[in-house]
C-alpha cells in the first residue's frame, strides 16, 4: 500500500514547491518521494509514487484535483464518439516518466529491496472515467454497465489494452511485483463484480510474464476474495475489516496473504500499534506467505513513531 | 430499509415546514412521514420514521445537522465522568414520542401491514458518541477501544440498556418487528466486530420477548454474517455488495435474509429496475425465507418509477 506522503516532512518539503502531478511526473522527483519512507524504515520494498489516474490521462482524459478535496476528470466520458477519441497509441512513450522513475529507484536499491509498481483496476478507473471524476453514489457507471454493456466492454477493452502495456512498461523498467488496486472493487453488486472488474483483471494478469508476481487488492470487495484467488494473481491484499486468520482458512495455499492493520492505528499511539502488529503476527504465525502491511495506504494523520513502532515489531518478530 | 425521504414530493412538502428533529419528535409527523410511501406503492411493511441519535439524545448528548452536511453533537464523550452524567433515567418517557407515532402507524394500518421499529447498534451509536459526530477515519472511538476497554464497555452497558429498553417500548407500542442498525459496524477490524459490536447486539436481542423477530443490519460487514446468524436475530439485512444467493449458502436456512438491490438502481430507469429485481428474485426462487429490500436506505435522488417498477415486480412475481 502507500508507503510515502503527507505524514512525513521531508514529504510535504517536496510538496510545498511542486504539485502533486508534477511530483508524479518527474522521475527525479517519484523517485525521491518513492525513497523517502525506505530512508526512514527498515521496509523490505519501495512501492513507485505515482497515481492511478495517469492511464485516463495518457489516454487524452486529462484530471485535477478539487479544491475541495476529490477529483474532477476534465470531462465526463458519456459517449463512442469520446471513446474512440482516446487513444492508446504511443501510451507508454507518454507514460515514461514512470519507467525513468521505476529505473532509478531500482538503481538505489541495488538489489536488496524488492519494487512495486502498480496501476488501477479498469473497472476503477472507468468509475473516475464515466462519473467524470469522484463520485458519491457511482449512478452513472452503475447505468452504463446495466444498460449499455457493450460500450461498457468496449472501454474495459481498452482500458485492460492499455494496462497491460503499462505494466509489461513497468516491469521492463524494474519492477519485481505489480500491484493492481481495485479501489471502487466494492461499490458494485456483489453479483456483478466478475462481470464489472474480475474478468477484466484476470485478462491483464494472463498477459503478463507467466509467473510474474501480481498483488491484487480490492477494497471493501472481501466477500470476493475466494474469486479472486483464481485471477492468476499471486497475493491477495486483504483491508483491514476481514479476519485475515480467516481469510488464509478461505483462500489456497499457495496464494499469499497481504495486510491488514487498520491504517487509523498509525493515527493513535506506538503502544496500540506495537500491541495490534503483535496481535496480527500471530494470528498468521503457523501459516505460510504472509506479507506484513496495511489495510489500506497510510493516512496523512499517521505519526511517524507509530510507523517506527510498526515496523520494529515486525522485523523484531521470531 | 429507509423507504420515506426526500425523493418524494409529498415528504418536501412537510420539510418545507419543520425541521428533520421536529418531524422524528412529532407523532403526528412522524406518523405521517412513516405512512406517506405506504400510500403510493403497495409495501408489506412500515418502518417507522425516526433516527437512531434519538438515543444519546435522550441520554443527554444531543446533536444538530451541520450546514455543510453530517452531524454534530454537542459535545464529544471524552471522560467517565461525561459517561457518568449521561442517564437512563426515564429515558422511555423522553422517547415517548415515538411510542406515539407507533401507535398512530398502528391504528392506521389495520393489521394488514407489519410496523417495523427500529434503533441503532451500540457501537454505531457510540461511533458518534466519542466523535462528537460524523468522523471520517474514526480514530477517537478505535483509539477509545484500543486502550480503555473497560471506559468503551462502560459505554457499551450504558447504550445495551437503554436500547433493551426503547426496543422493549417500542414492541409494547406495536412494533411487529425491530430493525437494528449497525451502520458503521464495517469500520472497525474483522477480528474485533465480536468485541465492539456484535456482543452487545446479541445482548440486546436475548433480553427482548423470545423469539420476537429482530432484523440485524450491519453495512460492509459481510464477512461477519456467519456470526451475525447465531445473533439471535431471525433476519439478517445484507447489503448490495454481496451476492445474495452466496450468503444463502453459508447462513442457516432458518434465519430469513432481506435485501439486497443497489439502492442506486432507483436514481436509473424502470426498465433497469424491472431487470435487476427479476434476476435477484430468480436468485432466491428456490429458497425460503428471502424478504425483497433494498441493500442500504433508499437515496434522495430516487425516481419514483422506479419504486413502482420495483414494487410491481415484486408483487407480480409468482
Amino acid at each position: 500500500m502507500r508507503q510515502a506522503g503527507r505524514y512525513l516532512p521531508e514529504y510535504r518539503a517536496l510538496k510545498a514547491k511542486s504539485s502533486f502531478l508534477e511530483m508524479v511526473k518527474t522521475p527525479e522527483l517519484a523517485a525521491e518521494v518513492t525513497l523517502q519512507p525506505l530512508r526512514r524504515f527498515a521496509l523490505d520494498a519501495a512501492i513507485i509514487f505515482s497515481d492511478i489516474l495517469v492511464i485516463p490521462e495518457a489516454l487524452g482524459q486529462g484530471y485535477k484535483f478539487r479544491d475541495e478535496g476529490g477529483i474532477a476528470m476534465d470531462f465526463r466520458l458519456e459517449n463512442r464518439a469520446q471513446l474512440d477519441q482516446l487513444d492508446p497509441a504511443g501510451l507508454t512513450t507518454r507514460l515514461n516518466y514512470v519507467a525513468q522513475a521505476l529505473t532509478r529507484v531500482k538503481a538505489e536499491l541495488k538489489g536488496e529491496k524488492a519494487l512495486l509498481g502498480f496501476g488501477g483496476a479498469p473497472w476503477t478507473l472507468a468509475t473516475y472515467m464515466v462519473e467524470g471524476g469522484s463520485s458519491e453514489d457511482f449512478s452513472r457507471i452503475k447505468q452504463l454497465f446495466y444498460t449499455d454493456r457493450s460500450f461498457f466492454n468496449a472501454l474495459m477493452e481498452k482500458l485492460t489494452a492499455a494496462l497491460i502495456d503499462y505494466f509489461q512498461m513497468q516491469i521492463n523498467a524494474g519492477a519485481d511485483a505489480i500491484q493492481l488496486f481495485d479501489s471502487w472493487g466494492g461499490i458494485i453488486a456483489g453479483q456483478d463484480y466478475e462481470a464489472a472488474s474480475l474478468r477484466w483483471m484476470r485478462d491483464i494478469i494472463a498477459a503478463l510474464p507467466r509467473d510474474f508476481p501480481v498483488i491484487l487488492y480490492a477494497k471493501g470487495a472481501s466477500s470476493q476474495l475466494t474469486d479472486m484467488a483464481f485471477s492468476g494473481a499471486k497475493v491477495l491484499g486483504v483491508d483491514w475489516t476481514v479476519d485475515l486468520g480467516v481469510v488464509r482458512k478461505l483462500v489456497p495455499a499457495n496464494i499469499a496473504l497481504q495486510g491488514n492493520l487498520d491504517p487509523v492505528l498509525m493515527n493513535t499511539t506506538p503502544e496500540i500499534v506495537r500491541r495490534e502488529v503483535t496481535r496480527l503476527l500471530e494470528t498468521m504465525r503457523e501459516t505460510r506467505g504472509h506479507i506484513f502491511n496495511l489495510g489500506h495506504g497510510i493516512m496523512p494523520e499517521a505519526k511517524i513513531e507509530c510507523m517506527e513502532a510498526l515496523v520494529e515489531t515486525v522485523t523484531a518478530w521470531k
